[in-house]
């Protein structure tokens, strides 16, 4: 079974990457959550991320605010694909952390999702979508969970029939 | 053997759509490349993406600038995975087609490198990475790559030395 | 009569939108609304718009925000005339779903009103203003809330006055 | 026939506006255009605004660069649709003839294009698309040009084949 | 005695210019307080404008928000010095309505202040320090304040010393 | 006879701040230009605007680019106003100096104008219409300036007349 | 022993500064702090850095927001090193104070932390590392602060771990 | 005799860098230059950053650009002050850089100075001014420096003036 390896470089984070955990859990994806910071524990963050493959993880999602170097530095030790997940932690709303994790130069890639919680929940898909090369049956809950939001919009639909009636 | 799905808003953007072309043939990665509008050919765009599975792509990499809307659409249509790639096409530097690209709601992930030539470059190493999860040879070459980036930056060096010297 | 068609990316967005019904049903101008989503339901999506002609639909309002690739999706399918409404729904403040919905590149207009209540305002008067090419008798309609604003500002200024007195 | 008003703020502009103009004639629309300054000529601005109607005009094109206050002006003297198109003019980019005119506070709309030429292409066809309300044969038009545009697509295609088997 | 003109585009930014009206009665200088919209009310705006040299307004300070025209059209009509106040009145915090004013176009010039009350409280010190050309007792004044500030500072030392003992 | 002073935080901001010589000569107005910074000669800056009222200067021009801090330091130390005219010098294209000088701080006012040359004939105007106050006969000149901008718009008309024949 | 020398534009201020004098306490350097304004007191600002050498202090730390001149005013009138926390004071949400101490022309430097808290704690521990180079004791305390760090990282992933199992 | 440790991201960066190298050179002070990257070279970088204290610089600059997380990689590693240098290499113009460096979360500072050469020129600066608490010497050598600096816009007056008759 795959395993989703988390890194997050706050404790505040969790707020935020919690939604990742979650989305994997009902595409019945394990993960491992560690809080390790690129400038607070260099060290842990580099001997976590050089053993990313060893501990089996099929795909690293990163999660970080501010001058959000954390998914950088994961991805400069591991060949396992690194997501990243800007956080708004500053004034500057998620820009900040946006620029620092997209703007990677060429030669060593992340994967960058939109700010905040519609990222963690898009890393975890994506998560799957990876994980489903190797695991074809994923497509299955990956397409039954399209059909569940198609299902939700017509719902919301008829919801706002009963809106629109009132007003 | 693996194949990645390239797909381009317009023909001027495979000055930088090449360059994934280019890096993935390094890797020993075939690659397809069509030229589909997002919103001059929608149907065409649509139809392509829903035979990605079938066509066998492992990854497919969006390519567009402007209301970079590509990546996006495609990825509404298949759970084959979804690099973006923004392009600096208007007078706004790329910003308008990053922040188009990333800011996916969640549910349909679309993943997003660096606007332009070190986007393009990240998104055929960031495909080389998933299809090593089930063409573990390939890790060999990545590692490699990284080895050969490693080997560049000490001939850098020595290049530096000289011009030091003349300083 | 004429009819305009909404159709708004998620129910959320019906805060936003409801202001465009309103103002509509105050010129007398009936509208159907629909949320459909150019990720989550694509396919309804293209359908709504193949039909918006047929439907008779003047004019059609598309409501988004983040990534707001509605308007241009729904564009891409038809040739009624698409009015864009970006909705502040991220930390970016609405500045993602501008640039998204605005940079349209050249062969697909979408017609952009400002971000959020004021943009659901003038896009229900901007529709108006079209429908008023057929239907001349709506001229007076939006002449006469030109003169109500007027008014509304002359109240104001005697409201004013007395606010200056009291200082 | 339909006429469509354009003004544009300073005789450079027509560089980009000229783009409107030829779209135009493309689509059998005769355009009218006049060079006035909401700052360095505002009688004549308001004067042309006001007859706008009186001139038959369908729909009125207004481009501006830097802090781009005709399109607001103009709408502000007649319930005619006004289109604006921004136009880079400074050293930001068009990014504040863009806030300019599509921040336009509720009540007096101002419906926007992309900065520069992609915007006077389409501020051309969605005039097109609104005088089709009334003129339905245009739509024969409006549909025709989509098909020229997917036949472009077709032969770029092909022109990026030959590029592909030389790489 | 010298009077200022003051202009604001909706009820609303008299939260705003208020602060500007105390200013400028705390240099002893009156006001005139008029609410009226470069769109809402063009007309108004513009026989408000083109009598203000009639009226003895020795500066105009127009207070604006979003698509902020009402300084530059306000300015198109006058040769009386107009001072514009940006508000802060949309989702994107005041940026829309400073550029709008700031960024004029050479012939018809606006003097830009800060973003929401900053500005207003400047605005009026900046009337005075006009008005003081021709009233050189003003001066004496506008020293006066500079003195009251720098004590005001003493006191607020004087006061952090007390924080500070206590940390 | 009125004399405006002018201070440019570096040579190279000449050829912006020569517009304002220029144009304060056209309307009969002299300048004293010099060059001095807030950051490499402070206490120059500071005797210079302490001095500004006693050599009489009725209005001051400041130019500065980057982190332009010249018109608040010379603000710091006079009562005479204070017109800032930001400059793009650096790879952010002016929006660093337009933050810089207009975002004042409550009691110590610049009156900020466009980045660039249509910035400095601005400011050069503003000064004229500063003077106005206390010499009348100014404002014919400045009411000939805009008829003679009206002149040249309508000249500009009869250009594009012969262009748009031609197309 | 060391001393630094904190400068804050206004007493609100030191809702941040207070940060830096309780992490220096905690380094055991003394700081003594000033409010005084480059705009309501500029010669008490220069006076007090003309002082700074003569006074000690190894480091001088200063805060402001807005057009955050401080910093450069400080640093055009001494040589010990001038570190600059911008603070989000306006709505642009302390943009213009970092765009107006970072981008110091050549010559002068200004040594720029992060916005807010984060760079109050870190233009402290910046300022101990300056220290450290005459009182190498320091590096002692500073490589003790970053055990602590990682040891708050080791019971966050402890806290964490109890989080993650209710989920 | 101090010398100062630079670092670079990659060979092109040197164009800015070497200002830095020339800057120190003229205060005589050596620098080690050595192109390294945290992202394709991490173990050589943090090697690096490790062995700082022992080599004895006594100050580090980095320059880097796009994604720049090399300053904050240093500074994770070493309480050697990190003074940092954004470089404009991609669209974005360097704000990119510059946010990814001075948003540096609390607890590892690293030290901005302005994007470019600017930024390059005063990071030397700092250096010496940091250099000079154990070298007071130094002092004459920064004060002499200012001289320089003043004595040069003393010249260009001068220039200005021949320039300024001919006007």
């Amino acid at each position: 079974m795959s395993v989703v390896g988390i890194i997050i470089g706050s404790k505040s984070d969790f707020d935020i990457a919690g939604e990742s955990v979650k989305m994997l859990k009902k595409f019945g994806v394990q993960s491992d959550v560690v809080i390790s910071s690129a400038h607070r524990s260099p060290e842990n963050t580099s001997e976590w991320s050089k053993n990313a493959k060893e501990k089996g993880y099929s795909v690293i999602i990163a999660f970080a605010g501010a001058a959000a170097h954390l998914a950088g530095v994961v991805a400069s030790e591991t060949n396992i694909p690194v997501v990243a997940v800007p956080i708004s932690a500053t004034s500057l709303s998620g820009l900040d952390a946006l620029l620092s994790m997209v703007q990677m130069p060429g030669g060593v890639p992340v994967a960058v999702m939109a700010i905040g919680k519609s990222g963690a929940v898009n890393a975890a898909i994506f998560a799957c979508q990876i994980i489903a090369l190797k695991e074809p049956e994923m497509y299955e809950k990956l397409n039954k969970y399209r059909d569940e939001m198609r299902r939700k919009l017509s719902n919301d639909n008829e919801e706002l029939k009963a809106i629109l009636e009132k007003l």
